[in-house]
């Protein structure tokens, strides 16, 4: 069994990936293009991804692109081979909660977090200086997320009760929102400040943001 | 068995579940809120969306929202027990092949689209004229997502080669992108129109397209 990964390792959503192949304890190889350009190339869209992203994934002769699908795929298959963890359940009401917080991520989370913090990133990886109304447009959008969560938390470890596939994908890019110096969004409202140590103090996490370095891209 | 769909009955998402509903076989009562100020009130957030958007579906006590996350959980729970349509199927991988073009139709398909529809939409039903520099950016953008499909649908009937959930969710608002005279944009590429023929000529759109009366929101 081998498994690639293509992607640029320090993307969120391969790091997405990376985090799911911890916790179901798979070994897997990373093959980085070598630029933004080789992945808009076409022999790229004609064998990697048709739409010109990362990640995509092989597992031997299979091949699938997307990270959630490619994250459902891996669970589907592996889970409970390697390790204990349960990341999507087979009680058909819990998963369909795991799916309903999935999707909370991709449409109300993960946007307004990401048009924050794109332009701190070109900042500091580019020295671009950052279009600051847009940065506070989704500063603003995001708080009234995270107001939302902190309800949703109350009494609760994880969004569905119990750690799942839907608090894992939050991981990476919130990682960068503290990486970014805005930690306090999430430190400030306690529902939200305990799930986010849930969810980030474990160890396959730490194991990557070690293994990728992720430390350096603390704003200094 | 009641399952109960609160939703706005012309919405794109909620015409979404009714197919999926129809083609699991299944009956369905829907409540409709009176008016877009009630998603937004305190005892909807509460008890229906916490981000205040519809649909969202019970099912005897069991209550879920977002409209894929429904899809998946109808289908998890009653596919196979009263028609013979899969919209997912058992096996891994191609199962993972439906999840991927799900995510192909969420990323790629439906963002252009809309962007496109929701101005000519506005001039439609409230007469307020479109932004045609939209428009035509959303028009641009979605005729690049439908050249990949000319070539993702080579040879194909079906985006995974079966019918699927990723072909149906397709289906309601590139309705309403022929609705809006566009029509053009899928005939005008062979592959495309047939996959759009085989996946709006079955019965159960063919039913919610009278039982909803679609047809009154065709350009004049």
């Amino acid at each position: 069994m081998t498994i690639t990964v293509f992607g640029f390792s320090t993307s969120h959503y391969s790091l997405m990936i990376y985090y799911v192949l911890k916790e179901l304890g798979l070994s897997y190889e990373v093959v980085q293009p070598s630029n933004h350009e080789e992945i808009k190339a076409p022999k790229y869209l004609a064998t990697k991804h048709p739409f010109g992203k990362i990640p995509s994934l092989d597992d031997d002769e299979f091949h699938i692109y997307e990270t959630r699908a490619i994250a459902r795929y891996l669970i589907n298959k592996y889970q409970g081979t390697k390790t204990s963890t349960v990341l999507i359940p087979s009680d058909v009401q819990k998963a369909a909660l795991v799916e309903q917080f999935i999707s909370v991520e991709t449409s109300y989370y993960f946007e307004p977090l990401f048009k924050m913090l794109k332009p701190i990133a070109m900042k500091i990886h580019k020295g671009i200086e950052p279009d600051l109304k847009i940065v506070n447009e989704g500063r603003e959008e995001f708080e009234k997320t995270l107001d939302v969560y902190e309800k949703l938390l109350e009494g609760k470890d994880y969004l569905t009760g119990e750690f799942s596939l839907a608090d894992l994908l939050h991981v990476p890019l919130t990682s960068y929102g503290f990486s970014a110096g805005e930690g306090d969004l999430w430190n400030k409202r306690p529902n939200v400040s305990r799930w986010w140590k849930n969810i980030s103090e474990r160890e396959s996490w730490k194991n990557i943001f070690t293994e990728y370095n992720l430390a350096q891209y603390a704003t200094k």
